[in-house]
């Protein structure tokens, strides 16, 4: 590794909104500590940007509307991409590694719909891709996946990754609010966007989920790979009756490595389940993040810390500068990740999960008994069941124990359907039982 | 990068008790995943042990009792040292580095002790030097710190980086016992060694310490300038009090860079403190680990994790060995880290710290005034003062603000000479109160 340098290494922009500005306000203020621990001064060339009017603060001379030539300049030595979306911001990165330029990205979306495309056109190039950034913002967590845990084998990954859809369920669980009442308070306070549906629907989850499983697995994993169901049907009655079992309602991101006897295969899904109040997961309140992880020999692992916001993010995206910045004073290029395992994913169908049901049932003599008969049919085999009040509101919950997903969906069809079934009140799946 | 090769990286294995047999194990089991992860498969062609007698389950062939000669071997490549302990490590590491081989240690107390001349001599070979297991076990703590970390600004780093302590002091809480019946406990079911000190004494905790300090500040901090206490004056009185104020009680490793007018300089020490309930620390039981980073944009992070064990130790080991294999592979030496800060320590009675104290007193008009003036006397602030019973029994419960360590000793020293203050019977430091 050569020594310090005064010759900067000249980073090139791509976006300048909450993220960008606050990387730059950081370049700015630890410009020294930068300096010490790379080797050689990080200087910022120039800021792509839309509309160059938007931004008053920032020195306009950096300003350019030209990403494309910007990536292509000749003293711009690393790209920073903050865009976010899929286009420009995918065309700009591909140009950016023909330059022979390495790339830090905050881009979820792209990496979860192209990592594949994009990590083969940098290794093409010998060139780094990191992007620490684009999940659970300020946590690190995608390089202990890569290197930390790279000698050990993973079982799951289980993460709330949307700060939005955790704030709106953890102001229904304290508040006993409805989905769309939780939602109007977190749009008035800014955690939710005036479009709502990337965070609520789950694509922001799914597309973190990508990633994650695409890391764990070595494993090729796209957004298209990922079942996705976002909390908008979580009502309050589903979350009324989490707690009654002990449990609280998330929206998870789940990645799972399923044993089999012809070969493992990778699950990931999004979508919203009850967990044990006692579960690592369950305390994670309000818009922070939080991944566990289980490990063959390490065990259980939990990272936890601000997913979103300019400041966590731009530290996230600054770490990988410095891991950038530090291989291409050595000349190297850093570990990429690796798909060479490239485990078949499952359909969600064919995946094992438990579910609590809730029914409004007649107190009649023999109900239970066929209620039960469903289950058996689909060789669904039941964990608890508990009757609540007799007569006209007699309530059954069930928690069954792991099944076949579309077995699961077929039973809930069956119950539906069931005359003596007034109503399928709640039906939500269950993860981290024992 | 080079690209697959069948060319083994062979491995020197120093030590072969708990971790090492399970790094042993792992590296067979995990062979085609190495293989793969590294672009070449890792072999383990020589085991260094005291008796290899003891060593049964151990191809024998690989067995030596000559662990200098065995890390000079041309036909080793990379260097695992589990031995743990000063000598012989130190002069095997030494000569590991001399001999142009990288080395993953899991030896936190040599690490502690002497970090920076073993970068020094690693840096001058070009090789590496990596110790993710020599704190917090299995948790991936010090690359995070190390690089995710490396473009933000570290404020304190609490650790929970002691099983053995953790165990006792969660038991004393459950069980109301004191401290030596709950260390008996403990060495009767295999989570104290029969010799305690290291572990109750806060030496094992210092070590991690001055390690965590080092690289979250860029500094060189070894064993000597930790401030360290243990947990064996903990008594049942002191768990009780803590309860009563929404309090548990940890024995903490405390890293902070304490801000001041002619430079900043950083404060590093080992004691048990009380912690609110509702702190993320407050809930990691047992004998597993956790350490909670605030960083100025990345906002609190936390890591939590087994922090002991043959397996989870044997994972970082294995997660480092992937690295350095890919190194070497990639013929580059990866990041170490910089002590270009090279901040002065402070000692601790300089440190700011709050204390809790619990006084006996006579219950008579001015006690309190008398009591209140002593610590005015030191310029020491007070929090919160709590009273409970009347007449003989009156007791005082005072929380300070943060105030200089020895200030608040002095206090202390002076309640203690009172003649109204019959007994001082609980003095513990408060940490994370706001």
């Amino acid at each position: 590794m050569s020594g310090p340098s005064s010759t900067p290494l000249r980073v090139a922009l791509l976006g300048c909104g909450t993220v960008g500005s606050a990387v730059l306000r950081l370049v700015g203020d630890q410009a020294g500590d930068l300096a010490a621990r790379i080797g050689r001064p990080v200087e910022v060339v120039g800021i792509a940007v839309r509309r160059p009017a938007h931004h008053p603060d920032v020195p306009q001379h950096l300003l350019t509307t030209d990403a494309a030539a910007l990536v292509r300049r000749d003293d711009v030595d690393l790209v920073v991409e903050v865009i976010g979306g899929i286009e420009p911001a995918r065309s700009l990165m591909y140009a950016a590694f023909e330059a022979g330029k390495s790339v830090v990205s905050a881009n979820k979306a792209l990496l979860a719909e192209d990592g594949p495309g994009l990590h083969a056109a940098a290794a093409e190039a010998g060139v780094d891709l990191y992007y620490e950034a684009a999940v659970a913002g300020a946590i690190p967590l995608l390089r202990p996946l890569r290197e930390s845990l790279a000698g050990d084998q993973l079982r799951r990954v289980v993460g709330i990754v949307n700060g939005t859809t955790n704030y709106i369920l953890s102001r229904m669980a304290e508040t006993g609010a409805g989905f769309a009442e939780a939602l109007a308070e977190a749009t008035e306070l800014g955690y939710a966007e005036a479009d709502p549906t990337a965070d609520v629907d789950g694509f922001d989850a799914a597309a973190k989920a990508a990633i994650l499983a695409s890391l764990a697995f070595h494993t090729p994993v796209s957004s298209a790979d990922v079942h996705r169901e976002g909390i908008s049907a979580v009502s309050a009655t589903d979350v009324a009756r989490a707690a009654e079992i002990g449990c609280t309602v998330k929206l998870l991101a789940i990645c799972e490595r399923v044993p089999n006897g012809a070969g493992d295969s990778v699950a990931v899904r999004v979508h919203p389940a009850m967990i044990p109040t006692t579960h690592p997961l369950a305390s994670v309140g309000g818009a922070f993040n939080a991944v566990f992880v289980e490990a063959e020999a390490a065990g259980q692992l939990m990272f936890y810390g601000q997913g979103a916001g300019g400041e966590p993010t731009a530290s996230a995206v600054l770490g990988d500068l410095v891991a950038v910045a530090r291989n291409r004073v050595a000349g190297a290029s850093g570990q990429g990740p690796t798909g060479y395992a490239d485990l078949a994913v499952r359909p969600m169908a064919e995946t094992p999960t438990r579910y609590h049901v809730s029914l409004d049932v007649a107190d009649k003599p023999g109900v239970l008994a066929a209620v039960a008969q469903e289950f058996a049919r689909q060789d669904v085999s039941i964990s608890t069941v508990r009757q609540t009040g007799r007569g006209d509101a007699a309530t059954l919950v069930i928690v069954t124990h792991s099944a076949p997903d579309a077995a699961l969906s077929a039973t809930i069809a069956a119950l539906r359907d069931m005359p003596a079934v007034r109503g399928v009140t709640s039906v939500l799946r269950v993860e981290g039982l024992s």
